[in-house]
């Protein structure tokens, strides 16, 4: 099987199968069945097999997956084996709301570094990290940050997204729509709040009624 | 075909084929192809095609899509065919950056208050909103806001969800792993941005060669 044939969507969910595991192993669980870590995650069991089946075949039948075995497993796949780091740019209230965010560290993640072009801001220590100048980015490849993350407002995106890709960085986080989408040699993911907003009337009440039969929308 | 059979999965990609589709109306596009549209916005075509096959038959053979047609259809199925009020509860920097995000307007969604329980960001105005006493909540239904925004820390999560819930919103979207997943008249709808973040490293580029065979992880 090709590498690249592995859809992103399957991508996408293992992160959160990890993140079950990661609390199943917290609360000292050895073995869980396919099934029950889908009624777990929201996920359907076959989903989670097949996702899984793309990278080799995980789990004994009758006894489920070994979790620690699968954690480390997924780790691998997702390339978290080593830690990884981040600069993020951008140091208003969303930049500052991620880089006082407690979950990346329990993945392997760690934010190394935050930069704004803002005199006022450059200096001010939020935690262990001090904020510097955006025209040190140049030195993010001798710090081992392979990875950015973009808190900037949308006129400042671009330009931010192409010093990020000039310092090397391999992958961008960015909660801006404003900039590219990526390129052969940087992967974009973008955040967009709004798209998981509008997705909550559907699930209000009067939509769980059967439609009558041949109903279009 | 029962409407609880419509995969979770299909109503997540829905908000992304609508902005998608919303973009090129402004781009004064008429028509498009499903696999334009797939390319366009990196989802396969087969994918396109059977998502919008729960809601009914759309589009022409040899003609595609009609982008103004499918625009009001997916509002119509996404219920945001009517302005939705949502309530922001947690004046921090979270908060305040999502008070700030330009992006809901455009798919009739609207922030209609902010909620916080310090003194000091009581009575605050920012933008249209002024800050509100978490107090009262008991309010929203009269005000007609039926969905809730939680970017509170960890530590009051549960409290606030319970008093949305209370106060009878239908949907939450909260930005907190901290507070439970939902109930039967409440749907929540959680973004946690690690989840995001940790799928990068798997696109680096050492991952687009080709396993070898029988490579396990």
């Amino acid at each position: 099987m090709k590498y690249h044939k592995i859809p992103d969507e399957a991508i996408r969910r293992l992160p959160f199968y990890f993140r079950g595991l990661l609390t199943l192993s917290e609360q000292g669980r050895k073995n869980i069945s396919s099934r029950d870590l889908a009624d777990l995650l929201g996920f359907s069991h076959w989903q989670i097999r097949k996702d899984l089946s793309y990278f080799g075949s995980f789990g004994t039948p009758g006894r489920g997956y070994d979790i620690e075995k699968l954690i480390r497993q997924i780790r691998r796949i997702l390339k978290l084996n080593v830690v990884r780091k981040a600069a993020l740019v951008g140091v208003g209230n969303l930049g500052l709301a991620v880089l006082r965010y407690p979950g990346f560290r329990a993945y392997g993640f760690e934010i190394a570094a935050a930069f704004d072009n803002d005199p006022a801001k450059i200096g001010r220590k939020i935690g262990d990290i001090t904020v510097e100048d955006v025209s040190r980015f140049r030195a993010l490849k001798q710090r081992g940050i392979d990875f950015g993350i973009i808190t900037v407002p949308c006129a400042a995106a671009q330009q931010t997204f192409d010093a990020l890709a000039g310092a090397g960085v391999k992958g961008i986080l960015s909660f801006s729509p404003c900039q590219k989408t990526g390129s052969e040699k940087v992967k974009v993911i973008t955040i967009d709040i709004a798209m998981d907003l509008v997705r909550l009337p559907y699930y209000t009440p009067a939509n769980r009624k059967r439609p009558k039969s041949g109903e279009q929308y």
